[in-house]
């Protein structure tokens, strides 16, 4: 792994533990009762600026002989993950993943019980993880996301997606998914939208659940992502995970890796933090119509609350320039009628 | 750049040069006569094994409660572009583009009368081109592709797409693409496929007409990239293209390829070369029902005759383990009616 390309990625997921946002008091919250009004595409939105900036939005671009329309193929819609999509406090689902593979892993790996930042894992000693620094957090992510296949890892993340559960909310994560935002999707969608995941996370943990938790195919998930190597094994073609890392899909490689595999200019962005500053920009400085919206996190009861201080999904300068930009911000706790989906 | 990569693009470019196939004598052909039997999906291909093969495969895959039944979701087909979609001699016609861009930029470096491989270009001596070796044609890939954003160099392709001429056939290079692919990729769409491109040629040389000639939307090409920086121009964001390669989409990079931007095996790969064996490998080893498909350049007199001996296109393993392998070679000569679309 080259380091400076390591350290961004280390940024994302060290920050992690560091977070200074409060925790969630409330039980999961009550389902959003979609059938009250069957016409409504948002009814997990109060009525208000927001919902209605959304709404306007749709209605322009699709809008037949309008000033405004988008022919279809253009109608490009992308969405960061943590934080814009799911939940992401205490600390990155992710990192939750590797931690929990290091455990699992265990077994096979007498050595961990003696080496930083194996040994404090399993001691459930976070402190100590971090301690590890950068090279121990590096440690942990290769060992637990390179070495296998893509379609091997794809089976473990699968596997834990089915069964690990959130220490707070004991949901499991994939359904700490947000309401609002699964209502938005599926609207852009209906209204010929293409939707796209472009998330700082990786793009191998994201694509084994991303079609079934939000109806976007792998095709459409674009995300970090380390360097791969084909073989041939069994007289199979596959592809092996190696520990370089190939793309940081965060910050300014949001819409290079928007480029790279999308390879036009989206017209609507959705994130939550300065991480996906860069990405707002990119989308809403194109010509013709352009929509932008931040998930601000206020709602400290039903999720959590934080955004200038926090060490994860920091936004300042979303917050700074929204605005000035005509970046809408959502308000987690005003705007959100549910934050999750009804308990299964 | 980085020469372990830079040398595997430049042998792509490179060997154009040394081409031994024989030129074509004859003139534009003959347009396919497609209103004769309107329920045809292919109407350029002769009756035969070949023409079978591909309606079996396709009638197999998409006949719900069928054994071999594969949900629309999974229907991906991947294709090479040079030498499968499109001509390729006598030279790769993205090599031809680079040396049109030096001769349409000389006016904007004068000192190119005195540097080569500069100079030889804008004498029209290919000889000279070709010995300024590795150096001289990363030099002319370097001016002519990069130091610009994508959103100008498209418009530059586009431009050229749009006045450019083969020198043999005096069509417009977009339009020596084969007719009887073009109607393999109609016929797979028309039953639930997503058909993408995935070839050894710049990602930002293809995106600008791919969906105009061949009905391929941008985020469906794959194809090898440069490194991308994001910066802001006057206000808006912009990818600018650097001169560092970032994946060759050629051989054991076209699984690579799929694998990052695509996320999930296809099950159908039609090639021509052995740069497109391990494409067709990845692909027809995974489960369920499989198809690969390489175009045999087998006409001389409609388009162009090579394989084994090849520099450009040489196809050697492919010939040698298709039958093994179960993949089905068309040969040029036999099964295509047309090879080019009716003159325009």
């Amino acid at each position: 792994m080259r380091r400076p390309h390591a350290t961004l990625l280390l940024t994302l997921i060290v920050a992690a533990g560091c977070t200074q946002a409060s925790a969630p008091g409330a039980p999961p919250p009550a389902p959003a009762t979609s059938a009250a009004v069957p016409a409504d595409p948002l009814p997990s939105w109060n009525d208000g600026a927001t919902r209605q900036a959304i709404i306007a939005f749709v209605e322009r671009v699709s809008k037949e002989g309008g000033a405004d329309f988008v022919p279809v193929a253009e109608r490009i819609a992308v969405f960061d993950n943590d934080g814009t999509l799911w939940s992401e406090q205490p600390i990155y689902f992710q990192l939750q993943f590797a931690l929990d593979r290091v455990k699992a892993m265990a077994a096979d790996h007498p050595e961990w019980k003696a080496k930083q930042p194996f040994k404090a894992v399993l001691e459930g000693d976070m402190k100590g993880v971090m301690a590890s620094g950068e090279p121990g957090i590096f440690a942990m992510v290769t060992a637990t996301h390179t070495g296998m296949t893509v379609d091997e890892f794809g089976d473990v993340v699968r596997a834990w997606a089915d069964t690990a559960r959130h220490p707070k909310t004991q949901r499991r994560y994939t359904e700490m998914v947000f309401q609002p935002m699964l209502e938005v999707l599926a609207y852009l969608r209906a209204n010929g939208f293409k939707t796209y995941i472009v998330s700082g996370g990786g793009v191998e943990f994201m694509r084994p659940w991303a079609e079934k938790v939000y109806g976007i195919p792998p095709e459409q998930v674009v995300g970090s992502r380390g360097k791969l190597k084909y073989e041939v094994r069994d007289g199979k073609g596959v592809l092996l995970k190696l520990p370089d890392i190939d793309l940081v899909d965060d910050k300014a490689g949001k819409p290079v890796g928007i480029s790279q595999v999308i390879g036009r200019r989206p017209i609507a962005a959705f994130g939550n933090s300065d991480g996906d500053f860069e990405m707002l920009e990119y989308v809403t400085t194109g010509p013709g119509p352009r929509f932008g919206l931040i998930v601000h996190h206020t709602d400290a009861e039903r999720e959590w609350a934080y955004d200038r201080e926090s060490h994860i999904g920091r936004l300042v300068r979303g917050l700074d320039e929204a605005a000035t930009r005509k970046w809408v911000l959502a308000d987690m706790k005003q705007d959100w009628k549910a934050i999750y989906p009804p308990a299964p």
